[in-house]
């Protein structure tokens, strides 16, 4: 069956997450399948490169499906994204692959971007979109604080009492925070990328890099936690809200024009 | 009574614009004068610099009141936000002003930026946010035919036909047209500053530039408009909800820290 390769833009807010339940919860697998069986009589399966949890978004998750047809991709796409409304998931793009490609185990890289917005007002357009912290945040004591995350490490202190990763060692390839004006305070930026991630581990090495920025921590506290490989030594774990799967890395880009 | 300059940040798509309405039509006028209601015995009548449609967001709207009673201009913002919930309105910063400052009338400059997304898919986490046109634009052409409409013109093909300004005649300082990267297309940023704007002026204007960047109209063919001096010369008029007030100048910026 000829394959495909999809990016996938989606809001997480209504989601239970990527992965698909058993029961009830919406997911946006299990969106993506169900518009996929207005098209090909099912039971459909997608792989994905990110199993994004519970309100976390995608604008570059990549999946994979088998279909039996012979589909152009464009127009792979746009029946799809027929089939999607009204919920807030869209097929960027699908193109043609080949059958050794796997969204998830062919991947050599993660990006993942959290947005912070810091002011007291509330944000309205933004509501959903971001996690708002009310008081400002030092962004170099931040920088300082995530250079001795970046590299070859255990993750044990980041990472969910309910990963299920083989290992908790892993290389965090680079940590960039980038701040942005914002009305009334200002919009700070994560972007992560590895190899792949621990279960919450960008949630959690977010959400303690804000208590460096808020002066609650010294930025060498997070070198002392990252080595107590303990996840009591963690900071607190951030909402979901702010964080984006905004790409996947392949040896051979699919969607390379 | 003293007198509150504040910084208004909404989204305007729950509401029919700015301006109280005499019935049961949610305003964002009438939300902070219920908020204030709270908070002193009304009824309050609030000044602001831009009148903006419905659909229409602020991010930098600028509007005063008069209190009864002092108040820490912190305080204010404070109390007003609390009771502004769960709407999508936030006071961003208000501050204290001399009885001479009126939001309106000493208003120098009024910006606005419009939010254009370009691609096929369905937005998602903008729904709401931009103007989603599905193919792509040339930038470049729709500055060249931008450079025609800034300068003192007389602005009747721009013009609603039931504004009711005195004069067609404003001058545009400014059109900045920005181009971002987005996810399966891109970003299309209208920045326009002018003294005071007429009615509809800046959808006119955005809609008309769409016509140029699709190479449905030449870059000349804008200036054959403005001179027509005719609302029938006028390009379609875009939708609101890629339209923000991002802020406004006075003689002497009453935010100033």
């Amino acid at each position: 069956m000829p394959r495909y390769a999809m990016i996938i833009d989606y809001d997480g807010g209504p989601f239970a997450g990527w992965q698909r339940q058993s029961q009830d919860q919406p997911s946006v697998q299990g969106a993506v399948e169900a518009a996929l069986a207005r098209l090909e009589p099912g039971p459909h399966t997608i792989a994905a490169a990110g199993r994004t949890d519970a309100g976390v978004h995608g604008t570059g998750q990549v999946a994979h499906c088998d279909l039996p047809r012979d589909w152009d991709p464009f127009r792979l796409s746009e029946a799809l994204n027929f089939h999607l409304k009204p919920l807030p998931v869209a097929i960027v793009r699908a193109v043609r692959v080949a059958d050794a490609f796997h969204a998830r185990f062919s991947a050599l890289e993660r990006r993942y971007t959290f947005r912070l917005v810091q002011r007291r007002a509330p944000v309205t357009h933004d509501k959903g979109l971001v996690w708002q912290v009310l008081n400002p945040l030092d962004a170099e004591a931040m920088r300082a604080a995530a250079a001795h995350l970046v590299g070859h490490h255990d993750f044990t202190t980041f990472r969910s009492s309910i990963c299920q990763a083989a290992s908790p060692v892993k290389t965090l390839d680079e940590i960039r925070i980038e701040t942005l004006p914002y009305p009334g305070g200002q919009e700070i930026r994560f972007h992560l990328r590895a190899r792949s991630f621990l279960h919450n581990q960008v949630r959690s090495i977010v959400g303690t890099l804000e208590r460096v920025g808020a002066g609650s921590w010294q930025p060498e506290d997070v070198k002392t936690a990252l080595e107590a490989r303990s996840r009591a030594a963690c900071g607190p774990v951030c909402p979901p809200q702010g964080l984006y799967l905004t790409g996947v890395g392949y040896p051979q880009d699919p969607f390379a024009d």
